[in-house]
C-alpha cells in the first residue's frame, strides 16, 4: 500500500456553498476516497488548518506520496513546512500538485520560477488530450476526455520545461494549455495536473480520478529515502580512490566543513 | 556590446595572499577584462560589499548577462538581492554561475534542489571532455583540455536534470562531474560551468576564457524584458476568443484578482 | 546572410488550381521571397523534380539553414538524398520542417519515431498560443495568433519529447496539438513547425513568416561543420592522456579499426 | 513475471576462447541467467545465428523487455529484423542496449544520431559515478563502483540528449563519458548501458547485474501495446467534436487516406 497524504487548504469548502455541495467531505476527503478505492493506496489526509497544516517531519517521513490543493491561502503556508516538504520531495517522497497549487509555496520553490498563467472562471468546456500515449500515469485514459465546467487556465505558463509534457487541454473560450508535466527533483517525482476548480465536481469525474490514482502509482518512488539532502562532503585526499598527492595552495583545513 | 557584469562576494582576495596573487584585481576583474576583450561584450563588476551588493533593479534591468561568483559568503547575500537577481532572470537576464556559486542563493532559488556535491581541495588535474560538439558555448573548444591544479567536485551533483549536459569532467582522484550544464527558466539562459576554484590560475586559462565568452554571448537573450513575470491576469468572458456564456458557479466577482 | 535552401516536393503546384492561387511561385517560391526580404537570409530554393532533388552533398555543405515541406510524394525522395541531409543536420546543417514533412522521410530518420497524428482537413480556425515568451523563434511574435483556416492536426503526435515545446494549437473543432517543437540532433538545431497546408495562404502570414524568418536565424550553427560525423576513432594506448599499461585480453589488433 | 529476451550476436564466443571463457554460455546465457535470479523476470536468449535472429513478430509482441548485444556483426542484422524491433519499442517494448551496441542498427535508427564515441582496448579501469541518485535504475546501487578491466569509450558520445543522465564514467587513460542514459521513443522505455566488453568479465558483476535487473523492471511498460504505431487517421467533419462546417478548399476527399 502507497501511504499517500491529500493536503488541502479546506478555505472554501468553509465559506462557500457550492463548494460544499461538490464536496461535502471537502476536496481532500473527495480525493482520498477514491485513492482508497484504488486498493493499491492508503489515503489520509492533512488540512491547512491543523496543527503545523498536519504535516510534521515524522509525518513526511512515512508518507510515499503527497498530494496538494491549496488556492486562497498559499500565504497562510508556513515557511518552515513549505521547507519540510521541499525537503521530502528531494529525498524521495512523490508530490502532485492540483489545478490552482500552480502558485503553492512549494510548487514554486520546486520549480524555481514564477508560475504564472492567464485565467476565466467560466464554467466552460475543457477537453485534454494525451500526448504522451501509453505514460504510466494515463494507464487507461483515453486520447481525450472532456469536463464539461471548469475554470480556463491560458498559456504561457510560467514553469520550467518538464521532463515530459503528457497532457494538453482545449478550452471552449478560444486557450489551449499544458495540464500534465512531469518533473523529477532530486529523488522526487512531481506532477502538475491542472484541472480541479473548486466551484464544479472534477474530482468526482472518472477519468480524473483515474489520472490521480496511477499518478500516484507512478510517483512512489520504493527506495530508502535520503537521509540528508544537503549534505555536501569533503573527501579527504588519503581516501582518495586514485593515488593523490597535496598539491597547490589551500583555504580549507583538513576535515574542515565546506561554505555554505 | 552585451552589457555584462560581473559578480563576485570578493571575501578570499582580501584574506589569503594566494588568493590575491592568482588575482591582483580579483576574479571579477580577471573576468571582466577578458569578456572585455572580446570586442563583442561590455564587461562591468559588481561586489558584495558595495552597498546592495552593487545590484540595484536599474541596474539588473540594464544587465544583459550576470555572472555570479560565491563561496564563503553565500549567506551575506540579501533575500532582496537573490529575489531581484531571479526576477531579472526570468524576464530575461542571462546568468552564469560559475564554480562554488552551485550554493549561491539565486542558483538554489532558480533551480530549486539542495545543488550539493562531495569536494576536495587537492590542487588535483582536472580534464574537460565536450558532449556537445560545435554548441555555441564550445566554439572553438577542443574535444578535452586540462586544468592541472583544480578543486574536485563529485557527484552526485543535487540539480535538475539540465536541458543539456555540453561538458564532463574526469579528476585525478578518481571522480567524475557534469561540468558544464544549460537550463532556462523564464526567459532567462542560465549556464552552470563548474572549474574556478580561488586558489589556482583557473580564470586565467586560455580555453576557459574562451567558454565564458561563448556563455555570455549565448546567455544573452535581445529581446525587451518580460514586464512583469508574477503576472497572472484575468480574461474576462466578455473579451474571450470564441463565443461564450457564464455557466456553473463562480467564486470571482468579474474583474477581482486571483488569489496568491 | 544566412545560405538557406527552402525545399518542396512542389506536386500540388502541379496538380491543384488552388494551391497555385495561393502560391504561384510555389511554396518554396513564397517562402524564399519572405525569409530574403529580412535582410539577413540569403534563401533559394530546391524542389523534387530537380536532378538529385537539387540537394547535392556540395549544395548541402554550403547551407546553413533547409527547410522542408512536403506532403504527397515522401517516398519519391531517394533514400540517398535523405541520407545526405541527415548527415548534414549533424554536422550542424539546421533544419526546419514544415507541416505535413512530419511525414518526411528525413523527419522520421532524424526522429526515430512514427511521427504520426490524427487530421482534418475542414478549413477550420486554428490558433497558436506561445509556451516559450522571449523564445529566440518567438521574437516578436504575440501571446496567441489566429490562422483562419488550416487543416487539423491532432494528438498524440508520435514523436520523442522535444527539447523545448514552445508553440501549442487550439482547434475550431476540438483538438490541441503541440505545434512548435525544437531538437537538436548532433551539430543541427530542428524546429518543427505545424502550420502550412498547401490549400491555404497560410505562409503568407505575417506571423508565420516572422516565425519562419526567426527560426531560420535560430537554427543557424555558425561553427564549422564537424568533417566526419561517424568518426569512431581509436585512441592508441601510447598516446593515452594518463600512463596506461596494457591489461587483460585484447580482440582488435593495435590500430585496427573498430566494428560497425 | 516479465518476459525479456536477451539477444546477442553470438559471434566472439565462437571464435575467442578468452570471450568463450567468460561466458561459456555466452553473454546471452550469462545475463538471462542473472535476471531469472531476480524471481521477478522471466528470461530467455536469441542470436544472430537463429531463423530471424530469433526474433519474429509474434515473439516480439509477447516480448516486456528486450536486451541487446552486438559488436562484430551489426551489418549482418536484418533490416526487416530491426524494423520490427523499433515498431515494438514504440508500441511499448522496453529496450536495453549494452556496451557497443551503440553501433547496432536499432539503436541507430530509434536515437537518429550516429551514436559514434572514441575508444580504446587496454583493459584499463573503469569507475562508474552515479549522478541521479535513487533513479529506479540505481536501487541498491552505491554512489561508485569499479570495473577493473574495461574498454574505454570516450566523449564526445554521438547521441541526441538524453531524457536523463543517470551514470557517468571516470576511465584510468584519462577520460569520462555519459555511461547511463534513458530515452523514451513512443511507449517503449530504452536504457543504453556502456561497459560490457566481450573479453572481460562484466557481465558477471554483481553491481552490473543489480543495474540490469533494475532497468527491466524500470523498462518495463505493463499496458497494452499500442495496435498500429504508424496510424494516423482522418478524423471526418461529421465527427467532430465540436460543431464545424467545411470551408476553404480541400486537396482529400472525405474518408480518404493521408499520404505518407
Amino acid at each position: 500500500m502507497i501511504r499517500t497524504v491529500v493536503w488541502n487548504e479546506n478555505v472554501h469548502e468553509q465559506k462557500s456553498q457550492v463548494v460544499r455541495d461538490n464536496y461535502p467531505d471537502g476536496i481532500h476527503g473527495c480525493i482520498a476516497k477514491s485513492l482508497n478505492a484504488s486498493g493499491k493506496i492508503s489515503a489520509t489526509t492533512a488540512t491547512l488548518q491543523q496543527e503545523n497544516h498536519g504535516l510534521t517531519a515524522q509525518r513526511l517521513a512515512e508518507t510515499d506520496v503527497l498530494l496538494w490543493w491549496g488556492h486562497a491561502a498559499h500565504g497562510d503556508v508556513s515557511d518552515d513546512v513549505c521547507d519540510m516538504v521541499c525537503d521530502a520531495v528531494l529525498s524521495g517522497m512523490g508530490i502532485i500538485f492540483l489545478h490552482s497549487a500552480h502558485f503553492a509555496k512549494p510548487f514554486k520553490k520546486l520549480l524555481g520560477t514564477s508560475c504564472n498563467l492567464t485565467w476565466r472562471e467560466a464554467g466552460e468546456r475543457e477537453r485534454l488530450w494525451t500526448t504522451a500515449p501509453n505514460h504510466p500515469i494515463l494507464d487507461g485514459v483515453p486520447h481525450h476526455f472532456e469536463l464539461e465546467n471548469e475554470e480556463m487556465y491560458g498559456e504561457p505558463f510560467g514553469v520550467p520545461e518538464p521532463l515530459e509534457t503528457i497532457l494538453i487541454s482545449w478550452f471552449e473560450g478560444g486557450e489551449a494549455f499544458r495540464s500534465g508535466l512531469t518533473y523529477k527533483r532530486g529523488a522526487g517525482n512531481i506532477f502538475y495536473f491542472r484541472p480541479g476548480h473548486e466551484t464544479y465536481p472534477t474530482f468526482h469525474h472518472d477519468t480524473v480520478q483515474r489520472i490521480l490514482t496511477n499518478a500516484v502509482l507512478w510517483a512512489h518512488n520504493p527506495q530508502q529515502r535520503i537521509a540528508d539532502v544537503h549534505d555536501a562532503p569533503n573527501v579527504p585526499i588519503e581516501k582518495s580512490l586514485e593515488p593523490l598527492t597535496q598539491r597547490g595552495a589551500k583555504l580549507h583545513r583538513e576535515g574542515e566543513d565546506g561554505f555554505r
